[in-house]
């Protein structure tokens, strides 16, 4: 139980799952929806409904904006940013790195207390040991709220960057998805023998867990820049993914996902580098 | 221990493993190498190196090919094929589905029984338990040297047609190559920011291991092609992938890997599926 007096701005799935828990552990909440009639549960559970932006920044000390994406960050707030001042206000919208730099900035020039966090978890984790959320930006700012945000799950403070949470939310999100793409690509090969995504499933997850305890390994390379010291060297990894690519073809799978591998890994050996580490292949992106 | 007579053809780096692992299990190995002199650990083990792939042959019951490509299993096997009639033939060799099933139609053609295996495992890995080794094709086979195969790692017999094993392998890769692709692309993101690919592979392993969790979930929404009830809908997931291909581009990293999986979801979208489930999307692959 905190004395917090803390505004949630955005009842969509995740906001209500953010208030909730709030209530759920004491903390007084105030809550505003562009859409009304978002609130009933919420105020049924204790909170204040606001019926506008304004009223809602006036019952907050700690201001939680949780809305679509950046540009609807300042739909909302622009007009009322006056009544910011001396405020503290923590957006756990998804926004890019450089958006949560330029909302900083914005909050800067208008004397008002900024935390920028990246969510990494769905609604139905938040207040679970299972939810993270990782900030970034002012310092003071979240240690002083620190009890209250580990209420919705780990609060992690990552640097003054403003930009920080958001880039390894955009991060991890991005091998999320190439991840999840990876895992579409191999069902749709297998379903092309009539075997089942869900037999794939369950040979997949133990795999990709398995596999995935790589990653410290390839860090050790791409942070030393030595990508000397490998058995299976990019010729070796050529050789692999253009026979996947093949295979592809061969089950009418289209290649839009796993091309692009070959190509990143055939560029560095044209350059000169055959005999490097399969790690080196994040020097095409970077 | 077990009486077959096994022959391992190859001695790379994967070929030693199998063949020391045979002879560590009281398994009587007689060994070849295309190149002369790289059987002398394994004959000091108790191996019978064979000067000619013929030689080779005639000492085995089991011959095990794990050569470099399919067209090196033909070079090495055209020869002596022969010879091979009434043998029984276990390609290790990754051969993509389609090389599989060429091998055993070609193998049925000379009176050969064929088995074809995917090898999930590095050579390190052979005889531990983290090693899976996938087998389809003739079951008689598989059943009748189960004991002596189970000594290289869990063998599991996935059904009879000879491409299948293959697939499964092709298809769990290109979800690895995937996945690796993606913790290089949120490493040369993060790298922008200062931060080591170390410390991003600190948060990047449970997190993928714990989003991994979702492929079941995924399945049953392919299988059943219902993509209907999910709170994150394509619209949903477009935005989230655009704002990581913008932020990709803002940290200077290339969106070769990335930009592909927007397009798919974007052209599901135009085809009227915005409100249907993230799963989709592996109907514009297969
Ligand atoms: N859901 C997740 O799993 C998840 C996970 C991590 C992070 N996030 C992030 O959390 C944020 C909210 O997600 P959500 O799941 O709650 O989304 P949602 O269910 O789609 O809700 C969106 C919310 O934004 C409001 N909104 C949209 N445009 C607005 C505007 N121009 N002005 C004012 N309000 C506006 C909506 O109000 P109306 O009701 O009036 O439309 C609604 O409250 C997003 O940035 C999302 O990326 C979500
Ligand atoms: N290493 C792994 O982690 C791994 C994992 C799963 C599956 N595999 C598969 O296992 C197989 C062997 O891999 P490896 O790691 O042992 O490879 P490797 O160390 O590169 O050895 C390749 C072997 O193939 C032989 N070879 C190449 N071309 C030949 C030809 N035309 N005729 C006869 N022999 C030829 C080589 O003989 P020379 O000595 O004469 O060159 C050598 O014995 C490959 O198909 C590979 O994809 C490997």
């Amino acid at each position: 139980m905190t004395n917090t007096q803390v505004t949630v701005l955005g009842l969509g799935a995740m906001g209500k799952a953010l208030a909730a828990t709030f209530l759920t552990g004491g903390v007084s909440a105030t809550v505003w929806n562009r859409t009304a009639g978002r609130d009933a549960e919420l105020v049924a559970a204790g909170a204040v409904g606001a019926g506008s932006v304004a009223e809602a920044i006036d019952n907050g000390e700690v201001i939680i904006a949780v809305l679509l994406d950046h540009a609807s960050v300042h739909q909302t707030l622009d007009p009322v940013v006056s009544q910011l001042r001396g405020k503290r206000l923590i957006n756990l919208t998804s926004t890019a790195p450089e958006e949560s730099r330029e909302l900083a900035r914005w909050a800067d020039e208008h004397g008002i207390e900024f935390l920028d966090g990246g969510i990494m978890a769905v609604p139905s984790m938040i207040g679970t040991p299972a939810s993270s959320i990782l900030y970034s930006g002012d310092k003071a700012l979240f240690e002083a709220h620190r009890a209250t945000l580990e209420l919705l799950g780990t609060a992690e403070f990552l640097g003054d960057d403003p930009g920080l949470a958001a880039l390894y939310d955009f991060s991890l999100l991005s091998g999320m998805y190439m991840m999840f793409a990876g895992f579409f690509h191999g069902a749709a090969m297998m379903s092309s023998a009539g075997v089942s995504a869900q037999e794939f499933a369950q040979r997949a997850v133990p795999w990709v867990t398995a596999m995935a305890q790589g990653f410290p390994g390839y860090a050790g390379a791409i942070d030393s820049r030595d990508y000397s010291a490998e058995v299976q060297h990019l010729e070796f990894q050529q050789a692999a993914v253009n026979a996947i690519v093949r295979a592809s073809r061969d089950a009418g799978v289209a290649t839009d996902l796993i091309a692009p591998i070959a190509e990143l890994i055939d560029r560095q050996i044209r350059a000169g580098h055959g005999a490097a580490a399969f790690a080196r292949t994040i020097e095409e992106l970077r």
